[in-house]
């Protein structure tokens, strides 16, 4: 992917210079605007066509799916490799063509899926399935390793192994065991081996290789020392970002909400990333042209240094920004030497740069926002930079470090993730001497951000109305009991039972689970006899649909074999479908569920307090939870929604306990929050 | 410490080199021999009366009972500031006075114990106690105050915060959650961010300081790129640090053996330090005397070369190895130029320090492993690295490289830690490219040692008979159920109860928690009841030392409150102890547990495999667990020994299950490996 978005931005860049350079005075400048104009439009507009038309879900970074994912939601057809095919093709196009968004947040995507497909040894999409890998196919092998994919992805992106790790630790899994943590760094290590080896094969054919991802910083080997006053500036920093975080988030919900509520069609979509890729590219080369600041020729990296009205030892600067891939674009604000920009440049830059990326993320193409929340933030951070140049220029002889700072105060207040950032943006930056004033930086921009909004992640998933668990249950909470949180009544199943009244009890109440019990049922009294197992919705669709029912002398016709569970996984026939497919002779026939059950589940005491309940349902990773009186009748059931089901506050020395109202449709909106 | 250490170290080295000057010909040379002998003699001996005398529990690293007391053991007095003192004490006096130990390891048991300290608001030693901090007057608030203690160590030690993150990751904390992940990482970058600014204070008196630990190894600019075959020669090295670091737990282990035989007198065990701290100085001696191996003196950074028999413009190589401290031994072979040392110097060095090294650890005095281990790798790394030099002196210039990789597997082949210790070595060197072949190595050392012995932390958990539960249960205990692993019969006891039945009941099986049932009771099937509570022995100890029994009315005589806990915790009364101070007016009296039992306790149905019950105890940190059949009737107990009762072992098809025997004498071996 990053050699093909070499290749075309490099073929992209070097015909339009040309073409500034053939045109260069009187209304002629506007050609090459246009055929740079045509050419992003095109490129963005095919990556979009590919995921509206073939695969919606690969549409954005993918980070907040695969939160979702690993927090133990099912999103439909988010690890397919057709969605990995769109994700990778769209984010090489929509990133060659210009647009505000980088290539890593799909990267993590990428790797999740590869992991998931990987694991599970069988490609949907070609119908081909590897028997030897059967062991790992059941939801919780298959999490594991879409954590390791994701780590892989991050190590892949930014060469940062052990920020994968933290990445996939902080942002997913939800049951963190020593083995795991093993296999996600011992994959994200590989991922960044075969990734350096790879890039240096293409660049210099030869085997001798320097460990590091796609978005390389450069080597920010001039940092060494820092001053304490230094790091109070930081600190100060870390709160702009946050601020200015906090607000690139509400103004993109807004925009989402909008989006959500106007831009429902199809074509409609593809028209608004076209639209979005004009803006981007004609407001570009305006701004290339209006903002007239020349900067040494001499020093610089840049491949295309535009030289427009400059000197002819100079180059306009506003193009070294805007007329290059973001990542290089970030690498020269990081080390290009103190005289490269004008403030002005860059206080023309900063805004409209947060202006088109706050546009473009949540359009429908594959997109990151990693590298352009970094950029914006590379740009306020460098303007402090210069402006301590300037003052002491002993002391602050490099402004690339405060563009660091900046760089990572802005996207720490975007996204609010602080341990994991910290250890990826030290490995990009190869410098672990950066560490402290990044983790000090992305803490304060995380607090100051918190304070005013949710982080970009959490507000998406709120606004696709999903519920995530949070890691642990609200402080308050234990003023509350199993009891009061469970749901009555229940749907409980019988170990032998008519299929006709099995059909009746669950056709309406169609859960992810149903304990089943034996003994007298009293619901009125709210007991539903002695809890012996429990059976989730999967498995009761597979028996239905195999038809394993009694014989008339009570022996079963068949019994079930893996092969059938094997066969349906991951898509297993819904129960609703199955449900519908029973004849009337079907009907008539008994079914033994013992065999099939879960005999020995996991259950709580009612009188348990609601704590306790969410570490258990948390820690064990469960979906629900049978809940039992001292006798072990069955008085309720717990599932995730009900973790979620009260909000507490606490006002001056009053806890007051608001219940939130579940329907199918009205789903809690800030679930992160709980 | 650092800093005592170094005025220390910098005194006896000036005054001995000063003798050596004077002395160096003939039979006086012996003088400044036992000059040197001496000072080290009495310094080692200060710290060993210390630790013989004041804490036992100061001597060695502390990792070894940090992992245990993370595990959920408790060890007697590990947590006293009294211990503290001694081990820091300890380790000034043993680091200055020449043995081969680091201080790192003890920084790790400093740091639990000052955060195990502050934690408590409280210190036993000055009986003082803060109000405001009861909320973490638990157990679990403790440990999770101790692993960031360890990680601030860490942190301290090698300026890893990131390591010293993982390390608490992987050696210690059971219950991995996100807040604790946080206040881990926030912990190791205040220690160290503190530690850095100190050390700069001291050095230059200015606020521009270099983040960075107490072992730095120096900033390791030149490593930039591996090539492929380098990477395939690490591997090897690897596997031979693995060989090397399993001989040395070997003989490590048979030495411990050996002492805790014969070595048991307290003045013994002082006479044996001394003994080791008096032939390692005088074969340090000998040796510097014996291998006359010359190298220039202009590119040195060694502040004490010794010149004796050399030319003008050279000094005695093995003096930078043994005339030093440790740390400084380690950077001269991590960074001096590839003439320094010649190869014989380097083949001798390894074998003498390997043995003493050897020798020296476990010991009583405080000491650390990782550096003496290290320096063992870093000598034959650079012989190695020499070999290449010599070979191919254009494509390896540096055999500085080799020591590293050299030090590593060493360390990784005696400790077995990978992830953390790749990430400390890789904080420790300033350098993330060497995160990757690090890794590979580790990995390799890893897996080599553990296929001949056991890591010497486990060894020595080992040896001390204490059972550790591993992160995972077997993969074949699958196989077992609850009703085979339970204890039973059950200790049981009821609501309100006589006293003297109680007392009846508990005085021969005084364990750490008991059921609390209800309804008939019929041992010989196995049914002890309805299970309504569980209570733990802290907590009836309470009840009964306060006498909270019932009047004549049933009314209670008065009520526990919250201080009596709080004023015992942590060293409550023992409930053997209180059971004895029971008069006889007392056993006549009835109590009545109910309102301090737990009322809703975790207990798993009787069929329960045993892997899910090791995750439920194991997650939720667990210490004793009711089983329950499909009443609720209570069937047995289980607790931590009880999941290290079976061994498995799979012979071709059949599975082979062993019981292992407890009795209080006779606890598991290897319980690292269950």
């Amino acid at each position: 992917m990053d050699y093909l978005i070499e290749l075309i931005s490099e073929f992209k860049y070097r015909v339009v210079s040309s073409l500034i350079n053939q045109y260069h005075t009187g209304w002629v400048t506007a050609v090459p605007g246009f055929t740079w104009c045509f050419i992003n439009m095109f490129l963005v507009g095919v990556s979009s066509l590919l995921v509206v038309f073939l695969a919606p879900v690969a549409a954005g970074s993918g980070i907040p799916q695969i939160k979702c994912y690993l927090n133990g939601l099912n999103i439909p057809r988010l690890m397919r490799c057709l969605t990995m095919f769109v994700k990778g093709a769209g984010v090489v196009l929509a990133v060659s063509g210009g647009l505000a968004v980088g290539k890593e947040g799909p990267m993590i995507h990428i790797g999740s899926v590869v992991a998931a497909g990987i694991s599970q040894g069988r490609v949907m999409f070609f119908r081909w399935s590897l028997r030897s890998l059967r062991f790992f196919r059941n939801d919780r092998q298959k999490r594991d390793f879409v954590s390791a994919g994701a780590a892989a992805g991050v190590a892949a992106a930014f060469g940062a192994p052990v920020g994968g790790l933290l990445f996939a630790l902080e942002e997913g899994a939800s049951f963190v065991y020593q083995r795991l943590t093993w296999t996600i760094l011992f994959a994200s290590m590989v991922s960044m081996f075969v990734l350096a080896l790879l890039k240096t094969l293409i660049h210099t054919h030869s085997f001798n290789f320097t460990p590091g991802g796609l978005a390389s910083f450069g080597a920010f080997t001039f940092l060494d020392t820092f001053s304490v006053s230094e790091l109070l500036l930081f600190l100060v920093m870390g709160a702009f970002g946050g601020v200015s975080g906090a607000l690139f988030v509400k103004a993109n919900a807004l925009l989402t909400q909008y989006r959500q509520k106007y831009v429902t069609s199809k074509y409609g979509k593809v028209i608004e990333v076209v639209l979005v890729s004009f803006l981007t590219t004609s407001i570009g080369f305006a701004l290339i042209w209006l903002v007239q600041d020349c900067g040494p020729v001499a020093f610089t990296t840049n491949p295309h240094p535009l030289k427009l009205m400059c000197a002819d030892n100079e180059f306009n600067t506003m193009s070294a920004l805007l007329f290059n891939t973001p990542e290089r674009s970030l690498r020269i604000l990081f080390h290009e030497p103190p005289g490269t920009f004008n403030v002005t440049t860059l206080l023309v830059f900063f805004p409209v740069y947060y202006i088109i990326a706050c546009f473009t993320y949540g359009l429908s193409v594959s997109s990151g926002l990693f590298i352009p929340a970094l950029l914006i933030g590379a740009s306020w951070g460098r303007v402090i930079g210069n402006w301590m140049y300037s003052t002491y220029p002993e002391t602050f002889p490099r402004p690339g470090k405060f563009a660091l700072i900046g760089a990572a105060a802005q996207l720490g207040g975007v996204v609010r993730m602080t341990l994991s950032l910290t250890v990826i943006l030290m490995e990009a930056t190869g410098n672990v001497i950066v560490g402290l004033p990044l983790l000090m930086t992305l803490v304060v921009a995380k607090y100051t951000g918190d304070y005013l909004s949710e982080g970009i992640y959490d507000e998406h998933i709120g606004l696709s109305s999903m519920a995530l668990l949070p890691w642990e249950p609200d402080p308050l909470s234990s003023s509350k009991r199993a009891y009061d949180v469970m749901c009555s009544p229940v749907v409980y199943l019988e170990p032998v039972m008519h299929v006709r009244a099995l059909v009746e009890q669950i056709r309406e109440n169609l859960h992810h689970g149903f304990p089943i019990v034996e003994g007298p049922v009293n619901p009125p009294r709210f007991s539903y006899g002695t809890l012996v197992g429990i059976i989730s919705s999967e498995h009761l669709a597979i028996i239905l649909k195999h038809r394993i029912f009694l014989k008339e002398d009570g022996s079963p016709m068949r019994s079930l074999e893996y092969a059938d569970y094997d066969s349906e996984y991951p898509s297993y026939a819904k129960l609703q479908d199955v449900l519908q497919d029973l004849t009337e002779e079907d009907l008539e026939a008994h079914v033994n569920l013992r065999p099939y059950m879960c005999e020995a589940p996991y259950s709580v005491p009612e009188t348990m307090t609601m704590n306790r309940v969410y570490h258990l349902f948390r820690l064990l990773g469960l979906r629900h939870l049978p809940v039992v009186d001292s006798e072990n009748q069955v008085r309720g059931m717990i599932t995730r929604k009900d973790l979620c089901r009260f909000r507490f506050e606490r006002i001056g020395d009053q806890l007051r306990v608001e219940e939130l109202t579940f329907s199918k449709k009205v789903k809690p909106k800030h679930p992160g929050v709980m």
